[in-house]
């Protein structure tokens, strides 16, 4: 990607899908004006006022291309920073093809990955957390994910990073207090002011990175349990409630069905599996391989037991055989029907009814965070890159109560304080190089 | 579809996939105080000018729900002629589901296809061949396809048929001076002031409707020929210039390859098939039976010969056996290697070098249109509807010919000039009934 931002770059901004409308977007110095050329009649973009919208025909040498509207934006007043535009054309991938390639051959460069928001960045509009918010709420795929992404976006994150900066710049002034007078502070224990307050911050915003990750990328849970154990019903009530796409995976040989669900606001890819059974049949054989396949790489197992049977010998040898990493949860199934009592561990569901469909939701979210949830109101962190720095300034910090304790000197101690400041001001991007961006912005979608 | 045109409407307008961008469309009355209603902080966005952007935060009951741009549209300068807006949020799908549903329960309704489109007609925004055009843009596949529906949006066809309209208004005035004064006229021939004018432009329009419809449509083209004919080299390069993509077809059974491409900015869909050849083997007969299915259904068939060995029994025998409704064009392969001599009525070309290619696809394109090509300047019509509608018109001028000659009175002449009058108001829409316009919307896509 290139950093300098002198130049006017151009993405298509929705996707490349023939619909009522599409939206090319152009930023930099210059941009209306060269657009402005583009237009039959040519008409003065740049001496229009900012967050208007004006109606016009593009044309290429004189031909039109399309009929379309321009969202004229005016620095600073927009996304970038720079002066831009949006332009509103028929969603026809012709007309987005030939506006692109007019475009390009009339000044404008395309747009590299997150190319807009890194310009964002560096004009000042919006800190490092905010940008990396953009692609997380584009990328999210529940509506909690998205309101996650929501909070990040408007700052939740930043405010949080600029209390911690804010709590060890007065630790960092009280060791300057010692270092421009040695003298008078010779026998005391170094203060440590902000530095509990920093800790509290850092530690909570980086105890949210795994439930926050688990919203944003989702989890692979697998149904698994004996032929008639009511697997599917349990499946496809979990993906009815959402309206999810069952997909028949391998053709007829079916293996194991596929959907997508929302638990609890958390990304599901939810496995029915083929019903666990003694066989000799080779195909079946490679059958049961694939099963246990899906079933080993799940992040959590519902194994289900039919209530109206109870469990069978062939479940607790199963059971007690598990040594997988994914917890299991223990679902009684049927409860509609005449059941025997339900063990204890074992959730009674009706995939008929729904009873007890809302408890097994909330259980298996809980089960996927393993107990880690986030204190209320604290915003959840999505992004690796900010967890690794959060764990930098923790080190250095326990690293400074240590010193300290071990009676080290102000300057010394300063270093630590140093370290920590400076991983957080990376994470907001106060701190920040052209390799740390180019990496952050490179896994965006164009356009962004 | 409801006609109805005083509730508020809402639709996604970019399509359903995760991108930088999405744009929602509400149009009607009061569309912009329920909007404002969603905004934190309630923003009273009908008192906005049109025309203008304001960024706001859409919010589910105090929730916030994504923070984006609406572009404001006051009545009747909008798309629709009612009062609106474009919502530009996050091209993410749950933020999109969210809002659609928010507005659902908002006061908005999912409008049907075409809605808003629709409602620009009945609002006297655009005529219906405008209408029309709008939907051709959108699912036009190549360039020239798309110039020419921006043709028919910019009113080409409108323009002709009110010329046609004024035609035989003025043939209609001249029948009524003689029902006024019939003694004064009593001898002469009725007048046909207007009509060869009126023939002349409709019977223009009529006979572009198989070329408008091919650029909008497209055809298929069989690739046929001996094993080792050029057949695949010709492929890929017809192909290659439109960097279009080939897939294989029947998994690893390679029957046939199909690839889109632009032949002349005709969209094509090409097929290069299996060789033609004897065998007895099972498996290689069932792809010799695919391959003359797919070359039996194809509107134009390349049939190649290869000129370095030149044209073999078999070439003679498939190509005088050849009884189906498609034409060939004969095409000489490998001309950059020492040749036979070209025989009459081949195409000689190199894949290799390019040699003869454009000529070839000027041959393809002319083949396709079966010599019926419009006059230079005419728009092209891609409606059957207006086609149906110009023939009905040029029927009922044809009636009053024959009517004229046979001495008909006057007042029997009016019914068929009224006759032709009424056909060109459907094509318009000056007449038109809710029917008529359920039958043209329903095939629009929703949001436009």
């Amino acid at each position: 990607m290139i950093v300098s931002s002198d130049d006017p770059i151009v993405a298509l901004a929705t996707p490349a899908a023939s619909s009522a409308l599409a939206v090319i977007r152009v930023s930099g110095p210059r941009s209306l004006l060269l657009l402005s050329q583009l237009t039959r009649g040519i008409k003065d973009l740049s001496a229009r006022p900012g967050h208007t919208l004006v109606r016009c025909v593009l044309a290429d040498n004189g031909a039109p291309v399309d009929d379309v509207l321009v969202a004229i934006y005016q620095a600073p007043r927009s996304y970038t920073g720079e002066e831009g535009a949006e332009i509103f054309c028929h969603g026809s991938l012709p007309v987005i093809q030939h506006l692109l390639a007019l475009l390009c051959r009339s000044g404008f460069r395309s747009a590299g990955p997150g190319e807009f928001t890194q310009r964002a960045f560096l004009n000042g509009r919006m800190d490092l957390t905010r940008a990396e918010a953009v692609n997380e709420i584009v990328r999210a795929r529940t509506d909690r994910a998205r309101g996650l992404a929501l909070e990040r976006l408007s700052g939740a994150i930043e405010d949080r990073i600029t209390a911690a900066r804010e709590a060890l710049i007065d630790l960092r002034a009280s060791l300057e207090v010692r270092l421009d007078y040695p003298d008078d502070n010779a026998d005391d224990a170094p203060s440590n002011v902000g530095l509990k307050e920093a800790e509290a911050i850092l530690r909570g915003l980086a105890g949210t990175y795994r439930q926050g990750r688990i919203y944003q990328e989702g989890v692979s849970i697998a149904i698994a349990g004996a032929t008639n154990a009511g697997k599917s019903s349990l499946f496809n009530a979990l993906l009815r409630q959402d309206r999810a796409i069952v997909s028949e995976v391998h053709g007829t040989t079916r293996d194991w069905l596929e959907g997508m669900a929302s638990i609890e606001g958390i990304p599901v890819r939810l496995y029915d599996t083929a019903g666990l059974r003694q066989t000799r049949d080779a195909l079946e054989l490679e059958g049961m391989r694939r099963t246990e396949k899906v079933i080993d790489s799940a992040d959590l197992i519902l194994y289900m037991v039919e209530g109206t049977s109870g469990l069978s010998a062939a479940d607790q040898a199963w059971l007690s055989a598990w040594t997988g990493p994914a917890s299991i949860v223990r679902v009684w199934s049927k409860t509609d029907l005449p059941c025997q009592p339900t063990p204890p561990g074992f959730y009674a569901v009706s995939a008929v009814t729904g009873r007890g469909m809302d408890e097994l939701e909330a259980v298996m979210a809980q089960s996927v965070f393993g107990g880690e949830t986030a204190r209320d109101g604290e915003p959840l962190i999505d992004s690796e890159r900010q967890r690794d720095l959060l764990t930098r300034a923790l080190a250095a910090l326990e690293s400074y109560r240590q010193a300290a304790s071990d009676g080290v000197s102000a300057d010394l101690l300063a270093v630590d304080v140093a370290e920590a400041l400076d991983a957080l001001g990376e994470i907001t991007g106060a701190v920040t190089s052209a390799e740390i961006l180019d990496r952050m912005f490179s896994n965006f979608c164009v356009g962004k």
